[in-house]
């Protein structure tokens, strides 16, 4: 049986990689006592927490720990009319945090993750292993078949090109999950008992050109190289859809990272996932994903941006038309998307304005 | 410290997987003891044991093995004027054992490759790992994060488009290799001591259009969907290059895989390589190559097959085509490689004519 690490007795770690940094950002609708597991490896930084649902309600975050914390009056009172473009009671919100941080680098977790063993029975540190994943370098153009070369104890094979091994920048480190897999409804009810006990120790760069299914659960990503790309997509009150926001900004995020030459990490770190969310309640929120995905993962698979969109805004709001364009005939709920892609932008910009020349 | 396993007292595999329909292909220039530890695997297969060099050498084959030996003599007698397309004094010789085999499946070894230890220290049977990779379909075409879906406690990850769940037929299953990584030799020349001690405990479908360093020492295939393109190029005595003689094969094998929506698997198997070859002579092999690599390796990474070709034969004749067309500037001796891969083709078709209808 897998059982979450115990991390009572680990010393805070008070050399804390990039704690300057590095922001982050926890949705919830919860107290966060899930950070007492937490706080050997992730007190030393700051974070952003983005409570969704009734903002009249009081989180508790556990004593010690330095953050801030936005509802969503103050998401409104903020982005005031372009508050439109953050999704209400799903966690979707999250992504507000990443468009008010300051800072380079985000990690986000959700409150229901928990820290997880290595075989050895070694509680992981995965906000550090994240970090490593983004400070090293990717490899998309070719595949490397000892996984990640830049890892200690490993390299490039024979029959890697030379030119290629200086690799590009990594702009997302994707974490896994342990006991609870990343299921879709239909897998759920099907496989309601189906646990992941398999720690597969590897880092890996998704080639460029293949799409993956990004999990917000357990996710890093530089800001500055990938940040406006990290919309979570219109979800839940009021939407017809839910629980495609991470896969929405992931395919999104894939296509524009495969533009731009950044890359693009998936495999360690693990947290251990506590719950199995209700499959009914989510088949209810993701049946026409479930649909809708045969015909926008090709859409994605064929997105081709043009030259001249060289920032990552560029590249978003290229895409926003191309949804509008070639989405909308699904369903008119795309013709809104491409339009909240859009302010979603505008309200990135106003929160981040380019530095003066 | 990894060591290879002990197979002392394991008990011979007698419900061999697979067993009348694989052939063990062995190159070799030396007595075959080290299939003394491979015997609880292997001894209910049958083995084709090319012999490279000096053909009036005796090869030793340790008791109990059911084996078909060739030699020089044997390769010219059998193939004429056409056995100019298989290489000597290189490893390059083992595809004329895939040429002669009339199963559907391949697995071939280099006899410096031991039994490996997982991480709890059991023997892996690499045989039956590489039976399970090539028995289950690939998936191509869409990443899963949680690696290969059809591996028990393992699916598809939310997000994964349900269209594409059934996979697609696995030609290839490439395994690794622990203890002496597979690294060039400017590679095992700056790191003469590092050691590959890292078992990932993963299989993963390598996504289509990504091209991957194919290494022949631990290779299963399946001869029928395959076959044909698993043609190990003109390496060795009389060429001006060594080494390259499977990541000519994995180059194109994956882009007929990809055009014909095939799968190449990679990951386990592991086995233990025992020695380090010579760097210095490593690299008088391989240094043409390492500068060739650069233009042959976008060179197949924009080769496009017409509509035309749906057998894999055709396939290859169209890519010898484009070799002599696109590469033979590189080099005269591409021309040549072009010639040898239609002399090739040829050749396979001699020794395995079409069923009659």
């Amino acid at each position: 049986m897998v059982e979450p690490a115990n991390t009572v007795g680990i010393p805070l770690n008070h050399t804390a990689l990039l704690k300057d940094e590095l922001d982050i950002v926890i949705p919830t609708i919860r107290n966060l006592d899930f950070l007492e597991m937490w706080r050997p490896f992730l007190q030393p930084y700051h974070l952003i927490i983005v409570q969704d649902g009734d903002p009249s309600k009081t989180i508790a975050v556990p004593e010690g720990f330095d953050y801030e914390l936005y509802n969503r009056n103050d998401i409104n009172r903020i982005l005031g009319p372009k508050a439109s473009c953050i999704s209400f009671k799903d966690s979707a919100c999250r992504c507000f945090g990443y468009m008010v941080s300051k800072k380079k680098y985000i990690f986000t977790i959700d409150d229901d993750c928990f820290v997880a063993k290595d075989p050895a029975g070694k509680a992981v540190n995965a906000l550090e292993q994240h970090i490593k994943n983004l400070l090293c370098p990717s490899s998309p153009f070719f595949f490397n078949t000892l996984y990640d070369p830049y890892r200690e104890g490993a390299d490039f094979v024979r029959g890697y090109p030379f030119s290629l091994r200086e690799g590009v920048s990594t702009a997302v480190s994707h974490g896994l999950w342990l006991n609870i897999p990343d299921y879709d409804a239909p897998t759920q009810l099907v496989k309601p008992k189906e646990r992941n006990t398999r720690y597969v120790d590897a880092v890996m760069t998704i080639p460029k050109g293949t799409l993956f299914p990004m999990c917000g659960m357990n996710l890093a990503f530089d800001r500055d190289l990938i940040g406006p790309a990290m919309y979570f997509g219109l979800m839940g009150d009021g939407q017809p859809i839910g629980r495609y926001d991470d896969m929405w900004a992931g395919w999104c995020v894939k296509v524009i990272c495969d533009h731009l030459g950044l890359g693009v990490k998936t495999g360690l770190p693990y947290i251990y996932h506590s719950k199995a969310s209700n499959p009914f309640v989510n088949l209810k929120k993701e049946y026409k994903g479930i649909f809708w995905q045969e015909d926008i993962i090709p859409f994605f698979q064929s997105a081709k941006l043009s030259k001249e969109a060289v920032t990552v805004q560029q590249c978003y709001i290229e895409l926003s038309k191309m949804v509008k364009e070639k989405l909308s005939a699904i369903d008119p709920y795309f013709d809104k998307l491409a339009d909240a892609m859009v302010t979603w932008i505008e309200a990135w910009d106003e929160l981040n304005p380019a530095p003066k020349a």
